[in-house]
C-alpha cells in the first residue's frame, strides 16, 4: 500500500549486471539503499535489474528517471569491457563522455602502475556530470540530472551513498512500528487487520508471516509519516486483534 | 553481455511487495530463480520490484509478459488485504477471479479452523488459470498464459518452482567456467580480457573483482552454450593473460 502522494519523494534503483541475473551474485545493494533512503524520508518506489547490454540500460534508465524524483544505478563502472554504465548513462542523456581531470589527478597521485587505457576508462564522466565521492577504494561515481551512478561492490556502494543522501531533497521520514502476533495465522488476523487498514487509508499496514522452530504468527508493520497517528493506530490494532479473540499480541522492536 | 538470440528462452521475475522496497526484507527469491532457470537453460533477462499497488503490478506484468517467454511473480498471494497479486494478474489478463474447487477441498481437508473470508481469498484463481503445486505449506500458486504466480516466502517459493520448470520450454543449458587471477587488478586484466571477448562475441565474459583479507584479484567468468568452445576459450584467455605478464592465473571451481 502506497503512502499518500503529499510530500512524497521517490527514488528508483537500477541494478546493472549479468552476475545478478545469472544468479552468481546475490544483490544486497537494493536493501541497503532502501534502508538508507527510508531514514532520510525518501521512498524506494521501484527497482529493476538489467543485463550489461547498452540498449537495455538506456531504456530502463530513461523510463525510471522520467517517472521518479531520483534514480540510483549500481554496477558496471569498472575498467573492463563489460563495464558500460557510463556509456549508457551518457547516451540516455544524449551527451558525450569526457575524462574528468580530478579523477586523472587522483589516479596519478594514488596509483603507481601505468595509467593505461583500461584505467582511463574509469575516469570518463558524462559531460555535465559531477563526481560522487568514493571513500573506500578506486575512482568516484558520478551524478547527472536526477541520476546517481554508483559502484556495484557493496562496501564501495555504501560508501558512495553517504555522498548521495545530502544532495537529495528529503521528504518527511517515515516511522514504523511492529505488532507481533504469535500462535495465530494470517487467516485469523486478516479481518481485524483489514478493518484497521481501511479506517486509515493514508497509512501503510503490512502483514509478514513467520513460521519455523520459533513457532508461527505474523509481524504486522505499520508505517506513517505522523508519529502521533502511528502510536494511536498501534493501540487501535492491538484492541481490534484482542476483540477478535487473538490474545498473544504485543508491540515489539525490530532491528 | 547477452548470449546469442538463437535458442534463447527468456524469463523475467516480478517481485511484488512493500517489504522489499522498504528494505525490511532482503529478497533472495530472485537469485534462487536465476539459478534454477540457469540449470534448465532459461535466461533470467530482467527483474522488477513493485509495491503492493494494483496499477503498478498490472503495468509491470503486462510489460514483462509481452516481452519475455515467461514471467514469474513472487509475493502477495496470502489472505490479507495487502495480498492483491491474484486480483492484479486477473486484471492484467482481463479475466475474473473464481474460487478453485480443488483449493477449497484442500483447505477443508487440511485445516480445522473456520474457512473464513480471508482464507477463501487464497482459493481465488484467475479464470483459465491452472494450479502450481505447493509442497511446503498453504495453498498452491497458479499459472495463466506465460505467467507463473508464486508465494513470496522463500521456502514455499522454492518448493513451487519445482512444479514450474517442467512446464517451461527449456533452452540449451548454459555452461560456465571461472578463471581466477590473483594479485592483479582489473586495470591490468582488462586489455587481454577484452581482446578475447571481442574474438568471441557469441560468448559472455565477465570480470568480478574481489579484495579483502584474502588478497585481491578477479574472477573471470566465461559462459557459453557450447562446452567445446568454452574449454577452448578458457585456454585462450589464460594464454592471453600470461602473455600480458599476468602469471598468477588458473581455472577454478566455483560452487
Amino acid at each position: 500500500m502506497a503512502l499518500p502522494a503529499e510530500d512524497r519523494v521517490t527514488c528508483a534503483v537500477l541494478v546493472i549486471g549479468d552476475e545478478i541475473l545469472s544468479g552468481r551474485t546475490q544483490d544486497t545493494n537494493t536493501r541497503d539503499i532502501a534502508r538508507y533512503l527510508g531514514v532520510i524520508g525518501i521512498d524506494l518506489a521501484e527497482t529493476r535489474t538489467v543485463p550489461d547490454v547498452m540498449e537495455e540500460i538506456i531504456a530502463a534508465l530513461n523510463a525510471l528517471r522520467a517517472r521518479y524524483d531520483y534514480v540510483i544505478t549500481t554496477g558496471g563502472i569498472g575498467p573492463t569491457h563489460d563495464d558500460i554504465t557510463a556509456d549508457a548513462v551518457a547516451a540516455a542523456f544524449g551527451v558525450e563522455l569526457e575524462e574528468h581531470p580530478d579523477i586523472i589527478a587522483m589516479m596519478t597521485a594514488r596509483w603507481t602502475g601505468e595509467l593505461n587505457a583500461a584505467r582511463r576508462r574509469m575516469a570518463r564522466v558524462p559531460v555535465g556530470g559531477v563526481l560522487v565521492k568514493n571513500p573506500v577504494q578506486g575512482p568516484p561515481g558520478f551524478a547527472i540530472g536526477n541520476v546517481f551512478t554508483l559502484a556495484g561492490v557493496p562496501q564501495i556502494m555504501r560508501g558512495m551513498l553517504e555522498d548521495v543522501g545530502p544532495r537529495m531533497r528529503g521528504g518527511r521520514p517515515t516511522v514504523s512500528r511492529t505488532v507481533r502476533v504469535e500462535g495465530s495465522g494470517e487467516g485469523a488476523i486478516a479481518a481485524p487487520l483489514e478493518a484497521v487498514a481501511k479506517a486509515h487509508p493514508d497509512m501503510s499496514l503490512g502483514s509478514y508471516p513467520f513460521f519455523g522452530a520459533e513457532g508461527y504468527g505474523s509481524n504486522l508493520v505499520l508505517r506513517s509519516r505522523d508519529v502521533g497517528q502511528l502510536v494511536e493506530v498501534v493501540g487501535e490494532l492491538i484492541a481490534a486483534l484482542k476483540g477478535a479473540g487473538i490474545d498473544n499480541v504485543r508491540e515489539v522492536e525490530v532491528v
